[in-house]
């Protein structure tokens, strides 16, 4: 199995270390990964410039190829031939600060993940619970035990699993959970300042998103100290609506 | 009904004005864009740098606000304050070249409207099939039909329409049909070149993407000419795959 490493904090980021070394328990590896953080960037082709490609190490050392583009565009580089063999998965992370409910189309870590699904290979996207200051030890191995999974049993075309993993250690993971998106709550703030000539400017502030444990959803099993588990899917047709918008006579 | 007009491909560009005409026909329009094309930008939260906000004009004179954020944020920052009256809607649009498919996601002008449902208001992207070089009358007209339908009827929770215009005269359409998304076929293809000092850069290039245009979906109400209309929600979780994946047994 080779398996495609990415991520969107960056190429020198330690969880992508930390990930791409519990994914050569599974298979072969090779990362390609942004030269620069990405966070919050959503999911991106780059079209209208180029791009380039670079040899990079990852905070561990090891090889990888590093670009200026998204973490999308470095997924779909691999794909169209930047990296010339066959790729059958691609695994993005471990971004710290978890990536759950309705809004994880704001995620590099998530989009670069549903790159891979476009591309049609099993993709699995995975973050740990907070600044991850304990280590990403819980998360890769949460990591590999999702991946050597899917490599036995596949995924539907155009789906994708999105890990959360609680920041506990190995032995107080309380198991794994199969989950919906949950609700987000917001708690941006605009903040107005003006600069140094007196001109205002914006800054989207306020704390960190929190979310609804709702029973069954991602910000539950996290709240319980469980491993989420989302499948996620790319088409994203209200289908209970189609009927009702059907009697709105347009 | 105060509605909130937003796009990705600028300030300046001609389908925003001829949707914010649309729009004042139906009530009061703010209009809240990029100061330049965020084209397949996907859902960004700028919060790593501040964003100005400053007055602009639309290609036909009118008044709006021009951010140097993205489409996205365009509509947080309205939300957020710098359009200090409620908002009861957001429209973006009108984007020259459909915006179809499961790949939605990397859409600056369907990513803007997200951000109105992650709002709670009801929220439109409107894109027409081509380059719009017949104009933007067809859309604009659509537009406003779905947009006083979505004024009576409202819409539920954190879900859009995305609607998608034939690039044909008023007189021509066919009808609207409510379609679910379809499949893309991509024609990416990677360019590799090298530049002055011999250093090789790539290009993400290749042909514009098309679709299969299956029964019911959006490429193929365009092909038979008539208006897609397209209900999508937030919540990306493929309810169909909890159960298979609960025997996993993680």
């Amino acid at each position: 199995m080779h398996i495609l490493v990415t991520n969107d904090d960056g190429v020198t980021a330690p969880g992508l270390a930390a990930l791409a070394q519990a994914m050569r328990a599974l298979g072969r590896v090779t990362v390609v990964a942004p030269d620069h953080n990405w966070s919050a960037s959503g999911h991106v082709k780059t079209m209208h410039k180029p791009l380039r490609v670079k040899k990079a190490a990852l905070a561990d050392g090891a090889e990888a190829l590093a670009t200026d583009g998204a973490p999308s565009d470095c997924v779909a580089l691999a794909f169209l031939g930047v990296v010339p063999d066959k790729i059958d998965m691609v695994v993005s992370g471990i971004n710290p600060f978890a990536n759950m409910s309705h809004d994880v189309t704001y995620s590099g870590t998530v989009m670069a993940a549903m790159e891979g699904a476009i591309a049609r290979v099993p993709a699995v996207a995975v973050s740990v619970d907070g600044a991850a200051t304990a280590g990403y030890e819980t998360a890769a191995w949460a990591a590999a035990r999702v991946v050597s999974r899917v490599a036995e049993r596949g995924l539907p075309p155009y789906t994708l699993l999105n890990v959360n993993v609680p920041r506990v250690a190995v032995s107080d993971v309380k198991g794994f959970r199969i989950t919906r998106q949950g609700l987000r709550v917001y708690r941006d703030a605009l903040v107005e300042r003006a600069d140094p000539r007196g001109v205002p400017y914006y800054w989207i502030g306020g704390e960190a998103p929190t979310g609804m444990p709702d029973e069954g959803t991602d910000f539950a099993a996290l709240a319980d100290g469980y491993v989420s588990v989302t499948p996620l899917r790319l088409d994203l047709t209200a289908y209970d609506l189609l009927e009702p918008l059907r009697e709105w006579t347009l």
